[in-house]
């Protein structure tokens, strides 16, 4: 089992999922008004941005984790797969969320089942991090001890946040996608998860 | 004719393909009683779960038995592109089978279209690996002669298990989806295709 | 201007387009006679399988062509990108020509586009060819100046036969999808576009 | 953070956007008069050019810029990820653009979202020109200073003349269209734009 390909594969299918986002903003079907109706896709145009943004985000915590793995296995291989899994389907919620908040119509379960994939993904990527880094079964040398446990921390904590998402749908579908705009900056920003990096 | 590029390639498709399966799973038309709608589509996600398990074992496989290749020449490119024509043609059953078990309307034919592209897929690898493997005509130096025989083996009851998938579809849709994704799980598991790969 | 990453461009373009082939094929809309839709889909099949094959040659063939490139430059670049937007067409004139043929109505015109595409993918090639290896511009030295003259006959001869096939489908759209079947086969066993390759 | 790995998530973005192209000429209704349907699509057709040529010419300057930079950090890599987020939308405008062209309905509104994106990616790319060149911060040494005014010039003035699009989408969007051509020419052949290349 290749290290090397495996990331190519992670890769395509991050590049993918990532540009099929395109696809959860609906054609305009009316176009004699056509300027009202790109107006009222906003929504849709806010949840395509967070959800590219969640990916990019992923992808890059994807680099920075299996930079730190010295090889991979089997195990490793399918539990990277659910992580994939749940990329695959980030465009599915992605496009419910944005038709429903244009139409202002099941708001909740949209945010619901945006909250649900995600908070899945982060269960995905806990396990698969436990795993690999458990006894160091995976990691490489040049990965400090001394970061295991902050980097544990935070994948963990990440279940705990992403599953408290689920309780923000239930108030705001809205606020719901903000939420998780804000977790996707402080995953993106945040020195604990950076340092579980190898140096750049 | 290049092994590396035809791993590339090889792995763009399966990227591609194993990404698309999101498409299968239908759009909502109904945001008043959203959640029902999506819990009623609950057959599309087991299919797409299902065929995104057997995708991304079939691409381990192919990673392991193109890894015990010294070289590649124009017969098994052209064999490879047709074991890539039936798996870009996956997403196809699987958003069949899906609705055809959501609607509760033709599931028989759904599992059989589902069965049928695996079946043919199966004897599109077991052409694949005879053709490579007879005299050893392609395979490296670090792949054991006494390797051969228990591949060949496991290449050719595929054959005959996934044909046999056919006749449960008869039996019932649900139990046909279940009895792929236990296929695939024996392909994850199996040390016997395991034993035809090289050390990891 | 890389040759690898130009190549690698290309060859996720090709691995996309052959992909989305498979959204050629229309999902039925009649679930209490499945059956009978799908077998009445046969030609949408048919027609995948045909441009499955075409682009899968013609993919080997564009390997086999920059194989002989010592570099690329600028225009190499555009005519390139000339041949990559035919071949990310083709699965339009595809989902035309099988759903054209399924319904038995407009064969005629669906088969001239089809054939309309390949004639111009072939005046994209040729142009590429001649371009690449005029006064050996981008050839390497491995390629054999004796080799130069049957591949440019080979490209140009190709215009030529891509646009009769204008003409056959003129006759019969069926025929005309067998007729580029056949010319695909021809370009995959072809010893004369062979021997523009560089030993494998 | 990789450079090498960070340009195959691009090139793969680049790959995927390029061609879903594809989808945004919408598939035929009506087969009896299947010639005049066609026919009648010329707008989607030639917006499919405009932009498959636009993208294919900013991908090559993607390579361009990438190929002067030494190594690349996380605020580029979250600078590359915004200019992606305007790749990947592409096909929308363009879709909408085309079946605007061709209905003759809402064409201002079309072209002023078409040249709006255009305006927003080229905001994108000269804040990730700037921030990589300012103090010289990820260029390498193989780049000229003498060259990092010009191209700071090419970018900065690639905003003025993509924001002036927005006023030629009032004017008439198929004369947008041709501007959209025009500009993507320019930077095709642009001397200036290519002193900012490393020798090929």
């Amino acid at each position: 089992m290749s290290k090397a390909r495996l990331e190519t594969l992670s890769d395509g299918v991050f590049a993918i999922a990532i540009t099929l986002l395109v696809l959860t903003i609906s054609a305009p079907t009316d176009y004699r008004d056509l300027g009202a109706q790109l107006i009222a896709k906003w929504p849709s145009l806010a949840a395509y941005v967070v959800s590219f943004f969640v990916v990019g985000v992923m992808w890059l915590n994807h680099h920075s984790v299996f930079a730190n793995f010295a090889r991979v296995d089997r195990p490793l291989y399918y539990l990277n797969l659910a992580v994939l899994l749940t990329v695959v389907l980030v465009p599915y919620p992605t496009g419910i969320l944005g038709e429903a908040l244009r139409r202002d119509q099941g708001t909740t379960v949209a945010a619901l089942a945006y909250s649900g994939l995600m908070a899945v993904q982060s269960y995905c990527w806990a396990a698969l991090w436990l795993y690999a880094s458990a006894g160091r079964r995976l990691l490489g040398d040049s990965f400090p001890e001394a970061g295991r446990r902050p980097a544990t921390l935070a994948f963990t904590s990440g279940t705990v946040l992403y599953t408290l998402t689920i309780g923000v749908a239930f108030v705001s579908a809205g606020a719901c996608l903000v939420v998780h705009a804000l977790l996707a900056l402080y995953y993106a920003i945040d020195p604990l998860s950076r340092r579980a990096q190898p140096s750049e």
